[in-house]
């Protein structure tokens, strides 16, 4: 029997139950791999209710998930309640958000499932419950730790079928980035997404293409000295240690069809640089994964969208990529 | 008699010369207004023979230009010989390739001709010979200050169907965008955006989307202030002067299909921001177009390329589409 993926509950409020279900219903179509959900039974079945969605729901074990899976969405409980209200964040639903996502961990940290696929989750809802990282990547850096210790620093990817990339910097002030930009983060960032592309991609020898930070890659310093200074020394560092690192390239002529064919992955000094690509070619189809983690990672590319929960509009799309690739990742 | 656009050699040892003739023999197909080169005809004729380009060229004045196109290119002299040397630049060329430009705008100016296209130069070969401008663009900023004399700063704007953009800070070090990003300089340039989509590209109300400096637009000032102290106040006061401006939106998500629709040309704090989006949809067809200036000016979106002049494989699209561009900002 395949061992199933836990799907974590993400915010009740939000678009994640219903994502939850529409992925489940189109299982077939889409070709998903089992998965289970940690999750409150009872208040998925309010939601499938209130949304006329004709999804068979049933609590059940990690171990029994697979072979339900035909059947049934299987629900394995988080041990609370969920109030929930579309589109307004129930503070007491916190905790219940908080406890799903440690035991869809947990179940994989125990070989009960292959890999953690995560709903959306507002993190000021759950600052307000005391809830101390930053986002959803760093609290799931943290269970590593917990559990395994020795984990590598987590990395955000965002994949799609035609383009994967990785900002280096992520959500600081734009004014930062240059001087976050250091060449032992690069290396470091570099070796994470090589050793992750090798083992959880199956790709052997990954090309990893940088882009600069300065327009036209700083074009010889007359534009920044960064690519001269951190970037170039970083990408000399990484193929020292035998990684295929390429550029500094200029990030505006990366991203089309042809130079595209010319790595596997990109690689950004800034946010923008790397998500406006992917976003611009797969807006609806993109896959936030998460590298540098001993256990496999994904999640939808957007979040809880409360201005559109309950309407049963959400697209699952970027949920139902996300299984495939956390399906794929862990085959 | 439709008036001819003025085109300009470029560096002549560049894909100038070569991307010139594979246009106008493409002129049939690619239902190309009128037009006429201001170059060395001698030159041409060597480089059509070098490259196996079966056109015929014909030296004639701009009067004369429109009438002859259809059995033959015309070339209007800019009274230099050309020596040129396919990928190494001659240094005593560099004045033949100022000259074009300098007739071009004249030709503009006196009306014998409707706007210039302007073919690659390579600004290091033209400093050599005591050029005096940063690049093409102000050169011709310059130039339409020298003939008009009340000229507003020139804006770069990249043009393709599905997307224009307009970056606010150019070639810059990227560490230096937020310093130069004011209120002051966003409110020009939109003005400007706002004037040129009326004037030139016939669009009443023309609809301009403002991207945010920061990752998500600052998220309400945790990710950067530049978007509530800078960029936001920058939009009312468009607003105040009767410019639909929107914004400012995170840049990732507001280049895919369904976001286009919401905007006629989208401005952007940084160079790669405006610039990645475009390239990736449109990486062989975007047209580089200064708005601003007193009369119309297009370009191919590339350069001389040195590494390829002379083999025949340059890719005439972007110059076919700058061509076509020019002829209906004119129409």
């Amino acid at each position: 029997m395949t061992l199933p993926l836990a799907l974590t509950q993400g915010d009740p409020s939000g678009i994640g139950p219903e994502l939850t279900l529409k992925a489940y219903a189109s299982k077939d179509a889409a070709g998903l791999p089992p998965f289970f959900v940690v999750a409150d039974a009872a208040y998925l079945a309010r939601v499938a209710k209130a949304l006329a969605i004709d999804v068979a729901i049933e609590e059940t074990t990690p171990a029994h998930a697979a072979k339900i899976f035909a059947q049934a969405l299987p629900v394995v409980s988080h041990g609370h309640e969920v109030r929930g209200a579309f589109g307004r964040p129930e503070p007491s639903d916190a905790k219940t958000t908080i406890a799903s996502i440690e035991r869809a961990v947990d179940h994989v940290v125990t070989g009960e499932a292959r890999a953690v696929v995560t709903n959306p989750i507002a993190k000021a809802v759950l600052y307000a419950a005391g809830f101390a990282h930053p986002g959803h990547t760093e609290f799931l850096g943290e269970l590593a730790r917990r559990h395994f210790h020795a984990a590598r620093r987590a990395v955000m990817m965002l994949w799609a079928e035609e383009l994967a990339v990785v900002p280096i910097t992520i959500h600081i002030p734009l004014a930062e980035a240059p001087k976050l930009l250091t060449k032992a983060l690069i290396v470091e960032t570099g070796e994470i997404v090589a050793g992750d592309m090798r083992a959880r991609f199956g790709i052997a020898a990954p090309r990893l293409a940088f882009s600069g930070l300065n327009p036209h890659a700083g074009e010889d310093g007359a534009l920044g000295r960064e690519e001269i200074e951190t970037i170039a020394p970083a990408i000399e560092e990484l193929r020292a240690r035998g990684v295929d690192a390429r550029g500094p390239f200029p990030a505006d002529t990366m991203f089309h069809a042809a130079a595209r064919k010319n790595y596997d992955v990109a690689l950004c000094p800034t946010h923008d640089q790397a998500l406006i690509p992917i976003k611009t070619l797969a807006f609806d189809r993109g896959v936030n994964v998460t590298l540098g983690l001993p256990f496999v990672r994904t999640s939808p590319d957007h979040g809880t969208a409360f201005d559109i929960a309950g309407k049963g509009v959400a697209d699952a799309t970027s949920l139902i990529e996300a299984i495939k690739l956390a399906g794929r990742m862990t085959a």
